[in-house]
């Protein structure tokens, strides 16, 4: 869909490079410029037994890659003409390079005045700042784990990165629709903090803790507000089962054949489950109290096929190799993987675009670049350089050829 | 930036109607239209004293609301004419409503043959999820939380709704710029589930597993493969405390004054932390064990001022109480968030877009509407109703006029 586009990505970690790889995905040319040698994120963990990084190649699917060294004046400016190269489609950077060095937009805008900028950063005030914490400061950490835990209890999911990284290229897109109908560019920053503290007033967190004066405090791994916790079952497997809806309460109580109960329940305490969401959650120990012994009574195979002809919300919890290695929807029949040789030397199955083009064949799947792979290629095309002035930029080491991962 | 759209958001919970309000805060005109009385999602908590949904008017801030008794063939037409309207930059239906009823992709093509429909679900074949099932079956409960604690941590965050919410605002913006080019529509799927495999495939972790034949495992507090942790101070404030460049490494190092005892068990060990993430992570222990004794013998004050002054980055660990009414940058001083009348009757400070426009004026942020706020206005303006024909949806039940909140 966005096969005219070209975007530029200087960028390091989750947010940015997510944002380019979601573009790439949907067809997008997206350049990624990176030191000689590879930037801060290079060498990131996971790794793979050669020393590769599972995380770059991961988050860098399908696109190109340019080696530059930035440390350099000559390399400064290279990586600003590819940002602001020509094309109607093109002027478009994704970034976490600091707002006032020399990626700001006060520097890339005389170059090309229509460049658009999305910056991820940490805090809008340019100081750092990490999904973590990030998270930390957004109060997740203290409603997390346990009741009786006294500590606070990090996300392992980078979340706000992630959605950052999403964010931006909505962000992006909107941008760039707005060029196309005013010829102005723009610089757009999207501050993790921002998202944290929007997404707290988005859910209604805001409003929440300054209405009732005080937090929330720990659930453990009951849902807020409504039906929804981990069961146990008699086979040792833990189950999560949800029921926000009336539906999905209808099919919860037919599932595990506990109508007449439930209706005693109710009539005892005068409410309706099924109509009211928060009456399951205000009695939910009660509740709790009744799915146990059935949960545990009986095994998984007998469950999930319950639970599965009644249309239970509910799901397994199982370990990312579980998952990876035996769970066909998720991942071992998943048409979102394709299995593509990648330059760890690791040969293994790797996904698409989470997003299904109802009636159009899947694009096949472009492994990541290795290191500088592409950059006489992009050199050539996009800054439209003779063979001669390539070579001289090698010879002074401005520009790097495709190196050995790790 | 997007004054031009106009989007039709028929939807319930996070995903999709964060989709829209990304949308209308960039300028989109964003019809939600509800079942007369409120849809699944109208009394979710956190709920204001009058109860009213703190949540439902957080994620449909500056829509427009329709109320249309949805029970009814007649105002399921209605719903569907609204989607299909006629416009240039209209035709364009953000939705989880199941892909085979009266709202599938086939039911509105032959309304409208150019129509974009981005479809939020939980697994594609369409049995349901929620953002809890799928974390469960994509295995991070089971890293998350203490090392000792033997069950699954739940997220407390939404994560995979908020990834799907802000992902599906891309995916309209990137469908809608194809369509200004070929004039086609389609439709376009996000599953939660495949959103959770995918980036799972994306931040390495498939091959992480694939690689090495077992799990991760839990890791407490620590980040993976790099140096981050909470620490506890004097004052008995806790801190996250992250160093994952050179830079933030060198920076923590020197304000905690810990040079010559990180030098010395870097010559111990024959590493060199600042330029070697992996060994900040592999000797994480011996590292904490020399930074331990600095936090817990200094206040957070004096800690504060010395972690600042020298870049590190950090944060407290606060409640959402503690963030929300104290903490500046996050909240009280954000130019993000303005003080709104909500439906609920309470007046508080709201969030407009988490991405700053750098050099254009916030726009003035909408309250969510009521419950039916512009049913006759959309009825007129976007289907071209007569005040006749409007008062006949009345008469006969098809639509409500604005209803009080809760």
């Amino acid at each position: 869909m966005l096969g005219k586009l070209r975007v530029i990505e200087g960028a390091a970690f989750v947010a940015a490079p997510s944002c380019g790889l979601y573009l790439a995905q949907f067809g997008a040319e997206v350049i990624r410029f990176d030191q000689i040698g590879g930037g801060p994120d290079y060498h990131r963990w996971p790794l793979a037994p050669g020393g590769a990084s599972f995380y770059w190649e991961g988050l860098n699917k399908g696109k190109k890659s340019i080696a530059i060294d930035l440390t350099t004046s000559a390399g400064r400016e290279l990586a600003v003409a590819v940002v602001c190269a020509a094309g109607e489609a093109a002027g478009l950077f994704v970034t976490n390079y600091p707002p006032h060095g020399f990626l700001s937009y006060q520097a890339l805008r005389p170059v090309r005045k229509d460049i658009i900028c999305v910056r991820v950063m940490g805090w809008p005030d340019g100081s750092p700042a990490l999904d973590y914490t990030v998270n930390a400061a957004a109060g997740l950490p203290l409603m997390t784990g346990p009741v009786d835990h006294d500590a606070p209890v990090n996300h392992v999911l980078p979340a706000w990165d992630l959605l950052c990284g999403s964010y931006a290229a909505f962000a992006l897109l909107a941008a760039e629709r707005d060029r196309r109908e005013t010829g102005a560019g723009r610089e757009i920053r999207v501050p993790l903090s921002d998202l944290a503290a929007a997404t707290l007033s988005n859910l209604g967190c805001v409003a929440e803790v300054m209405s009732r004066g005080v937090d929330r405090g720990r659930l453990g791994n009951d849902l807020y507000g409504t039906f929804g916790r981990d069961f146990m079952t008699a086979s040792g497997c833990r189950v999560m089962v949800c029921a926000i809806t009336p539906r999905q309460w209808s099919a919860l109580v037919t599932a595990l054949d506990l109508g007449e109960a439930v209706a005693a329940l109710e009539s005892r305490l005068g409410v309706a489950f099924a109509r009211d969401e928060s009456a399951r959650f205000q009695h939910r120990r009660e509740l709790f109290a009744l799915l146990e012994p059935v949960f545990a009574s009986r095994s998984i195979d007998s469950l999930a096929a319950a639970l599965d002809a009644a249309g239970v919300t509910w799901s397994r919890y199982q370990s990312v190799h579980t998952a990876v290695t035996t769970d066909a929807r998720l991942f071992t029949r998943n048409p979102l993987f394709e299995r593509v040789s990648q330059p760890s030397g690791f040969d293994y199955p790797s996904a698409g675009p989470p997003a299904t083009l109802v009636g159009t064949a899947r694009r096949p799947l472009a492994p990541a670049p290795r290191l500088g792979q592409h950059t006489d290629e992009i050199l050539a095309s996009v800054l439209g350089l003779s063979a001669a002035a390539i070579g001289r930029l090698h010879d002074a080491g401005v520009v790097s050829a495709p190196e050995a991962f790790a």
